[in-house]
């Protein structure tokens, strides 16, 4: 019997992230680097059946034109990210993903992310048509290839907030929408409903509503098929979700905690636009109150210094009382490249994304809560927390 | 039947850790402040049979002249750690306190201590007429007190470090060593020894040696006494504990962790003698080797800076590696009152160990681990995951 | 022949900047506080004629309703500031202080400063009427107190931005806009005409208009009158003045310099209504493209974070370029007290001011540019040379 | 008549900031990169008859093997420091500096240097043949490349401190020096002396002592010659030297300033040795003093961090007082590369130090002072003031 192959099926596959993706893909594949930054290499998952670098196969929706060629390239020159060797060696495999990239869809995706698309971008009369749009380009992607199995992950730039009121509560909300002219899901949702109706998993590694509302939910458990969001926690959130407990568990109060990212790419462009960035920063900011039981004074921003890059930094300011109602101060600097970051986390998600799936796990997968901000299927924030879920489901696995 | 009288015996009773905590409980007994900073008072500890603040009496030993009053009030001035409030209300228990200072012991504290000391302090002959003076003391502050039971708490200055060849691995053989004119063990483990043989639990809080070698622990086995420590973790080391399993889950690698700390109250000035730094440093440093599986290059320092009282400020600097080898960068800034930092813990400590000792649990108490930076009885180093012990020891025990 | 009196009447009386400056000035003339953080008593200006502490006596304009030993009560135990000593023992100063306090102006400060004030404060038909309201006041002031000399100085929350085609370009514009209902003139403006028309000279120690017109200014040289501002410099903005001429001197570009500044005063809260914050941020923003020569991009945030109470903190990112176009940055973080920061600085510019009344200056004072963010009456921003400025004017004047 | 051809000659010519220097005049010629980060390409300078790029011929002295393409290549791959293009591009320019190295000088250089050095390189039975060796070298170079002028740079390790009163006062206690078999002076004093005799301008870019001691000025004053030092100023120190005296314009005391560095190149190394490390630190400490007129608690600390290649990273805590004595923090966070910040430096010094010698300035040239730690023939340590000499004498030559 042959070896499965299995398709990554990305949303938004030319931004930063997908093409950090690819090349260290390529990278892992020609042994051109160790698996520094990948979750699903640590001992603790040794024993799950994990797919091979070599059996991924990749594609994707895009609404910019350029090419994955070029994109790496800037990444390269502007942000000092991927090395010149890497870079080299990775010419051939961009080249085939790139054989495989479609023009993606721009309903509902709010007008910063509608500038950035090219104007041959086709734009659907229902949102039903462009579900039906991307499961042909899904399915097309599967039989052209000869795919086991494609995992649909949304990878692109974050779309302007949703009200919950107009989230579907149930599947057949969520039908009925599709088809009205003001359908009010945007394109992240019809992405996720175009997988989990064709029975492939789907993950929203970013803000966007995706898989969110309990009606699209209800649809994968329908399919049984299984889903995982959302908003990849990378950097100034992780640290969040791991010293927030720390308070807690010494039963100091947090009066306040002000955190202030900066960084340059195209995320940061897209998050100017104060809607998108609405999005973002809600799924930033309301962990604190979760992992404390009450809500400190908190502030979070986002803005976009081009000078950066790829480099996100984030200057933290957390002022906490202790013992005699003494106001005592943690600052933290993080300087991380936002791409480099995330992109083993892409890769770790497919990874335990099927794994799940092979052993009939349906719906939000609370499991890997570790990896998102706004964790769907867990009432777990705490890092810590999350990854002993993580690591008891891979031994239950086992 | 009346409410049991508990007295807590303090080595180090005029330091600024001992003073913090006495004005923190008479301000607890006068309910003057919440119990922000103390573990003990968190939910998930509320079930337990926990000695209230007004059942506390409080004694120990010292090496210095001074008083409680004026230590306070240096701390009140100079570090504008204590309210004027707090301050004034805690006279009386403080001069209580006072009444019940013994002359403490100085064999084998090194040469910066001993010249700490008042000239009035005896200097035994051996190490075991050391032992019989503490006991004696303790002997008398338990009937003149009327106290059901005593728990011993080492806050002393950080004695110059031990060669570990030189530990007792057996009680046989510590005891031997007692009777030795040039007995190698320092006062902090006379002090420990006192306490156990006379069946009264032993806390040690500081890096020095205490209850560390085997010999001692089977001696607290023998006597069925338990014992804790040792070197509570307050700041930059809590951190580390906090963050490098972040690192670990997410599989990138720790580089290099520097760590500068610098404060300026009595602790600090005893550390600028290397051999009692050394001491400290010690503790301070293992713990990423124990957590992250590897030894990253590392570097503690700890610096006495008088202008800042007991204001501890510490910056990190970690250095780590994602994703295609990219080198990224986190700091961190601490600044917090090391004496309000630790006192709550003092009192969560003689809490918790009380527990354990009705419980008859002997020996190193791992379950407290959380609270040490060289935690005796466990091989969990994360806080995360120590703060579970606790918390799985207080289910089991209710 | 007697001492002269000297009158300081303050715009914004019960402030925190204000009532620092009392309780400090009190200190000062009990000899209860050596004279650090005060320009004006380096022994550059030892040889100046400069006024006693106790030649001051002091009054001023309010909006609030509420008492100088309230606010000082709540600065004392809130933020930490005042030391209890020094607080007790200015009691009958600032009772003396009290009793020449009279309600402010209210024209055209904005909603969100008219809604902090006391209902019982006035509101003029006109411009001019207010003006004459604070001329009775100030004639009142110094007939009562048999004062030789006042000097005003305005401490009040920074008013809404005015448009600057609003700005009268001559005196005779001025006075036009005087007489009319919709006055575009703001309450700043109203208090510095006032003073000026009487030959007071005036100070703006504030981002709000003040004297800043050409017409203002021209009514001073006219009345042979100086006046000095405009915002004083005690933080951030100091700090870019001293560190952006390095980066220019050494070549080096700065590509970005985000600031980001967190505090809880009164002052903060003024600022959270976006059109306030547009006068301070527009101060504290324009002296990089000034020093530098370019404008690098460039972030400048406040944002009122009630723990801190008084304690500005300020982290600021400043991404520069060296040779062979490599980028490296430099963070800072500032963490002072900003009524201690401001308060001296309002002693040592009403004492220089005095001075260079003395001396027949008129107009804009550019000697004391090192004061200010936005000085008036001088095109140097770098710190360095506008002390320099400075000292070479005290050598002229002796 | 032709364009004269200046020769550079560099002591540590295949070190890191040798190398860089030659990378980045490379670079220079060939048009590949802007000025930014050379001061003598500022506008202030522009009227001056600077030596362009294309005149310079390099060579130098070195006692380790290896040679300039390697060392380029390793700063490159190591530490991100020198871009592909640059690198590329600077191959012959460096083949024609190799040609041009010849075997060091290791007398009196101490144990750590001396190890690092090539088995080959001999050591002379005095220091007067050393200098002998060092001036043939001299000489053939300034012969073969057919030079107008040759300036001598000391870019070397960093020697172990010598001892201030073993340093000659006059020439001639210098020239007994050189004869006596334990010779005092370390090998960058006799380089110095090697240049001056033969009529060659000499740079002192390094703590090391060179032509600090009196009687080698005397030297250089018979000669005619002029020489500058000692001790770059490109990090920590600058910004000591900028922020310094802003807190003594303000009257803030300073109480406490606490410098900690860490870097991984092989000067690091070399500082590892505290003999080594003494001479650097005593150069960054004792500016505080100079510019306060008092000396607070200072502490500096460079530590050897592999990771962290040619990237330094310093961290300083200023910790000052401010009116009514409050306690205020100012923390600096700097990451530069240092090769790249050093490499202008030494372009800039070489090009005004022939601009003093075409005008015949003789001895210490103080003007320089801004480039200095531990300026000669000045006693301006503020780098504001320091750079208003520059630009003074800058015009004072045109």
């Amino acid at each position: 019997m042959s070896t499965p192959r299995i398709g990554i099926w990305i949303i938004g596959a030319r931004g930063g992230v997908s093409v950090t993706t690819l090349v260290g893909l390529s990278a892992l594949r020609n042994g051109l680097t160790p698996e520094t930054g990948l979750v699903s290499c640590l001992a603790e998952f040794a024993h799950l059946p994990l797919t091979n670098w070599d059996q991924f196969v990749v594609g994707g929706h895009e609404i910019r034109s350029s090419t994955l060629q070029d994109e790496a390239q800037r990444l390269h020159h502007d942000s000092r990210v991927i090395e010149a060797v890497a870079l080299e060696k990775s010419q051939d495999f961009l080249a085939s993903a790139e054989a495989n990239i479609r023009p993606g869809v721009l309903w509902n995706v709010g007008p910063t992310i509608r500038d950035l698309a090219s104007p041959d971008v086709a734009v659907e009369k229902s949102a039903r048509d462009a579900v039906d749009r991307v499961q042909a380009d899904l399915r097309d992607f599967q039989q052209r290839e000869r795919l086991d199995n494609v995992v649909v992950v949304n990878l692109a730039s974050t779309e302007a907030l949703v009200d919950s009121s107009l989230w579907p509560e149930t599947w057949e909300a969520a039908e009925e929408q599709l088809g009205q002219p003001d359908c009010p899901l945007p394109a992240s949702s019809l992405y996720a409903i175009g997988a989990l109706e064709l029975g492939m998993p789907y993950i929203n590694f970013t803000p966007s509503l995706g898989a969110t509302p309990k009606g699209i939910d209800e649809l994968a458990r329908k399919k049984n098929i299984c889903h995982a969001g959302r908003d990849a926690k990378t950097g100034e959130t992780l640290l969040k979700s791991v010293l927030a407990p720390m308070f807690a568990s010494r039963n100091l109060e947090v009066m306040s905690w002000v955190g202030h990212n900066i960084f340059g790419n195209l995320d940061g462009k897209v998050l100017s636009d104060p809607d998108n960035k609405a999005s973002k920063v809600k799924s930033k900011d309301q962990l604190l109150e979760r992992i404390l039981g009450y809500a400190p004074q908190s502030l979070v921003s986002i803005e976009h210094i081009a000078s950066l890059g790829d480099w996100k930094t984030a200057w933290d300011h957390v002022h906490f009382r202790g013992f005699l109602q003494t106001p005592m101060t943690l600052q933290l600097t993080w300087q991380g490249c936002d791409s480099l970051l995330a992109a083993p986390l892409v890769l770790d998600l497919v990874r335990f994304v099927l794994v799940a799936q092979e052993r009939g796990e349906t719906g939000a997968l609370g499991v890997l809560g570790s990896f998102f901000k706004s964790p769907l299927g867990t009432d777990r924030h705490g890092f810590a927390e999350q990854t002993e879920d993580l690591i008891a489901w891979a031994r239950r696995s086992s």
